[in-house]
């Protein structure tokens, strides 16, 4: 199954079942407000939203044409969202690039951080730039989105509480963060609003692609119409969603519809290129002693979308332009 | 006006508006269903709460007798929680006693973290330590609770947008605070669930107390049965809550219902004692090389009750044994 959240001027928005191809949808309120009160409810609810499902598949006359700009992030207000670094090319690349030895439990210990969870961005949603001297950077990333899931939750079982996948592009204001991480207190300031692809898709829509904790594809990310990166997905995510939700789980449970994402996807050869613009700054100045590569500015346009191993891509996709 | 979450089996629980004692509530399920949907809709369910307060005032026959074992906290899921580090005197404490300066930028640039918001503990829900080698702490703070905050909002426009206080615990796992702190992205596993104090009240409750941010009264904490501090709460709170929200509002804007916490309340005389077990072992680190006091065990009590400086205690108490 595949969801969508339209723009009703309600917070939560309504909740959509959305066809294969994605171009169409069917109202879903008869099964669930929003996808936020179906998840509370999902055992309940998924049924009748299969139901809808396949309605659609057969031509359903209530199905309607989608317009991305309509849609909003699956889930406008999530529970909770927290945010991995499960690639660790990433980490290594940035601290090398600054001359700091990774962390001593970075291959065992996951690195994740509690981010804002009640403004997400939808997948055409401009971006305001409030100032450029921020540095702004995209960070296209692939997350879970958990159900009620208890304290000590062990990664054996932890796929049992997935309830859906999406992409995000975790907006990030580079220049903003060494002052937080000297704090100490981890990121805030540094994280505004993060942005969603339209579709949230059940992990059996998924297929072999998602296995073991790891979705296998390429996150295809093009900047001002230029293809900058199509890293792959699966080989180098160190922790798995498992085992970054076991991580989570060591001291306390969490609600329905939290989003689990899993830091900037990256992989170690360079021309598999970048998922977010700190990672070219960071070879730049291996290279070069410092980087070239600006940060965006005004009228910046950022593409992203994931595709599967045959090439279909079932989040959709996220278009922004930074304004 | 004083508003509590009566348990009912769903996640949000069931609204409830509470008499001036505290004694008794009216169901307001005709207002809102909930806390969180009263605050989503606030200008139009808050005549109807006040109308439910007036009839509670009168002996309306519908008012039942609470009992606290009963509630939940009163944002079983909050929107979200930030949590703030304003009372300074707890920083300079805790970094003196381990022989390391306070951030450059301390009385300048508010700490604040993101916490966990989908699971928040009610009054007298018991603690469960799932390991005592974490060295469990208690952190006695005050709160408030947003409306829809935007993006740049100042500290002069900030006392709009705050619809409630809470009174809450925001317990700690010290033990695994430090290595949390060196990997650089935050509290995460050291911050498991916080409880909260039953009620929470409007602004205009609190009569002059609140004033410019700040809250006067004293934040009573007592430990197995005896006091252990009484720190005063506004006059060392070196960041008000106005400050707090223009500091959070730096990049993004916040749902109805985000909860932002003070940071334990401290005074620098050390006659008023402590709101946090931390404390006192620094103390006891700064003169005598190192601490004595043990973190929480099975079966310890902690009390929390926050009173106005005319000795009444607007949110109830907090009443919690380690299991």
């Amino acid at each position: 199954m595949r969801l969508a959240t339209l723009r009703d001027g309600s917070p939560d928005g309504r909740l959509v079942v959305v066809s294969r191809d994605g171009s169409h949808g069917i109202d879903a309120r008869a099964a669930a407000p929003n996808l936020r009160a179906a998840l509370d409810d999902w055992q309940r609810v998924a049924p009748s939203l299969e139901q809808l499902a396949l309605a659609l598949d057969n031509g359903s006359p209530a199905a309607f044409a989608l317009d991305p700009a309509r849609l909003a992030a699956p889930l406008p207000r999530a529970a909770e969202f927290v945010d991995g670094s499960a690639y660790l090319n990433h980490v290594r690349l940035v601290r090398r690039a600054r001359n700091a030895a990774p962390p001593a439990t970075l291959e065992t210990d996951p690195l994740v951080y509690q981010g804002g969870s009640s403004d997400m961005l939808g997948p055409r949603d401009p971006f305001k730039l409030i100032d450029a001297s921020f540095g702004l950077d995209f960070e296209a990333e692939l997350a879970v989105v958990l159900a009620d899931t208890p304290q000590g939750t062990r990664a054996e079982d932890a796929g049992t509480f997935v309830r859906l996948l999406v992409c995000l592009n975790d907006w990030t204001y580079r220049n903003l963060v060494p002052d937080e991480l000297a704090k100490g207190f981890g990121f805030f300031c540094s994280k505004p609003a993060t942005a969603f692809a339209p579709f949230a898709v059940t992990p059996d829509e998924l297929g072999d692609a998602w296995q073991g904790g790891r979705l296998a594809g390429s996150m295809r990310v093009t900047l001002d119409g230029a293809l900058v990166g199509d890293p792959e997905t699966a080989s180098e995510m160190h922790f798995s969603f498992f085992q970054l939700i076991e991580h989570i789980c060591k001291t306390r449970r969490f609600g329905a519809g939290t989003i689990l994402g899993s830091g900037t996807i990256s992989n170690a050869a360079p021309e598999r290129g970048i998922s977010c613009l700190q990672e070219r700054r960071a070879r730049e100045t291996i290279s070069h002693g410092s980087p070239q590569t600006p940060f965006l500015g005004q009228g910046a346009s950022v593409h992203i979308e994931f595709q599967l191993p045959g090439g279909q891509a079932p989040f959709g996709d996220i278009e922004e332009q930074v304004t």
